[in-house]
């Protein structure tokens, strides 16, 4: 099974709105076949594995790290592959999270036959694919808010200046987490004070796409993120803000989806429906204080830096929650640390 | 030696201006006599050692994490003790840290034809003897600044409330570092906000001196502070400020002092002068700012608990210091994480 979670990850994301899946058949102890989803329209893990193993396929067991598909979608049900090929044994990590379907291929499997075990490693299976599974049962993408700070909580310097907070290895791993976002968003303010690239950094060749939420199109007309060779740009904006700039922006190739009225329901939505998966957020306070009343951000990852930069004025990574009591805070639960040369960084979910 | 600090451990917060000090005497592998030093003015560990062991100290070991005095102070040199009481071989954790009597020890009995180590278990000796060494070497007491903060950096929220900000662990920990500190601090603004107990809590009979800055003298009228039976008061202030706040306060046992300007560094003489080794700084932002600019603040303790209050206007741990480029923050070094009960305690070392 680890070996499946091995191969689904390297289509880290890829797959978006399909999960990551890797699938190993094995004979006698041998592994006679694997594959792994490699992305959205093409076939599943379990195709792969069986085409690699062919004529070895009959009377081997075959680990999938989610449960096979059932139906018919853009590609034939994984179940008819698994009893084509002559597969006596199946072993699922996690059963299929869609409550429509779930459960419906291991019943299959073990109607014509086949000896099913599911669950196992199921942790890790979950974790793997926690933006998939959030999007399946909310239909809405896994919102993961992402800040960086100093020991006494700023995010910048009263001036605004944050280059940089923390040290190289923490932002390789911000790039890292880029190159398998489906999405990084950040507001109007984070474009005009940073001019960020938003992008992995070359440690892929994949890039998210580059969200901005900006109600009035108040942005600068030359800015990293128009450059769209290196990749996407999609701004949410509001009915009749800044024609001109708008004109110009689409031209380069930036795209703008326009509301009446800009609330995050709708950018969540309109992700979604664009079969994204997970979006990271890495916005500045403002901004992150409405995902998170909106209710779009699950996950928070928080880098601190051990410095002291001061600023009653600099800004910090929340905005206003409407708390007055601290009884009120909103707890983080399943908290994990993690020591990145000397800065620290804290992941927890947000209850509920 | 881990015995010898063991035994000093027992005097934690009381000898200062004196360090911590714990002495074994072996013989034949078997300890025939230990002390520590209860408090200043009270005899050194070596001679409640050699007092225990009696005869037995003819031949024996004497193990002691402080370099043995020298001098003629309230007490007698404890190197005479020593050749006296008949031993033959002293290992020392760690050199006096006064550079004017350092090493004078070791060489008195080296030349009275003892065996003489030192160095052993060095780090831990300085450790636990860093705000004496501090005091000795700079002439000041060892500043720590402690705050708890969510990990959004904030440590209230907009409307101040604070109340609490970690858990039982953290702030039993908090209780605990109070017991072994010689002072406490805060401004008035902390006094009027939270109305602090700033005592030990019950988890020692030991409380510190608590000290309130405040130049302006608006304080309240009541407060748990200027409850002087559990622990003594102290606040600094400036010429003519509330006078007959000052007298109603020094009636209840406070201790007022009164500067014609008030700086930090005032108050640091001062508490230097009053023979404090190890202070503890509460207090909120501006206050912390000021400290920190007054290199009157060596150490950090900070507190995160995992949860998010958000907040522009709430506060945060640390006020203006003037930094606009992120560059200029200041560095912790020697870090040291520690996870209680689900809260974050980040202590590290400000530079220079």
């Amino acid at each position: 099974m680890r070996r499946c979670l091995q191969l689904a990850r390297k289509a880290l994301g890829k797959t978006a709105p399909n999960p990551l899946v890797g699938c190993v058949i094995t004979q006698g102890g041998k592994i006679v076949g694997q594959g792994f989803h490699p992305k959205a329209g093409e076939p599943h893990a379990e195709v792969f594995a069986l085409r690699a193993a062919g004529e070895q396929a009959r009377g081997a067991t075959l680990y999938v790290n989610l449960e096979p598909c059932n139906h018919q979608g853009r590609t034939p049900p994984c179940t008819q592959a698994i009893l084509q090929g002559g597969i006596r044994k199946v072993v699922v990590g996690m059963i299929d999270p869609d409550p429509r379907v779930s459960g419906t291929g291991v019943e299959t499997l073990q109607q014509a036959g086949l000896e099913v075990v599911v669950g196992v490693e199921e942790a890790a299976c979950r974790q793997l694919n926690e933006a998939f599974i959030h999007r399946v049962l909310y239909q809405r993408p896994l919102g993961i808010l992402k800040y960086a700070m100093t020991l006494d909580g700023k995010i910048a310097t009263t001036t605004g200046h944050s280059a940089w907070v923390t040290g190289e290895k923490a932002r390789h791993l911000v790039h890292q987490q880029r190159a398998i976002a489906d999405a990084v968003i950040v507001g109007g303010n984070t474009v005009r004070q940073d001019n960020p690239h938003l992008t992995s950094h070359g440690v892929s060749e994949r890039n998210p796409l580059r969200v901005i939420v900006s109600p009035s199109f108040n942005l600068p007309p030359v800015a990293h993120l128009w450059d769209t060779e290196k990749a996407p740009t999609l701004i949410f904006t509001q009915e009749g803000s800044n024609l001109p700039l708008q004109a110009q922006l689409s031209q380069k190739g930036v795209e703008i989806e326009v509301f009446d009225q800009l609330t995050l329901e709708a950018v969540i939505e309109s992700l979604y429906e664009r079969g994204l998966s997970q979006i990271f957020w890495e916005c500045g306070g403002v901004l992150a204080a409405q995902a998170i009343q909106a209710k779009a951000v699950q996950k928070v990852m928080a880098f601190i830096a051990p410095k002291i930069i001061g600023g009653s004025g600099a800004p910090s990574p929340v905005g206003d929650l409407g708390f007055t009591q601290m009884t009120e805070a909103l707890p983080l639960k399943e908290v994990v640390i993690t020591s990145l040369d000397g800065d620290l960084l804290v992941e927890g979910y947000l209850e509920g």
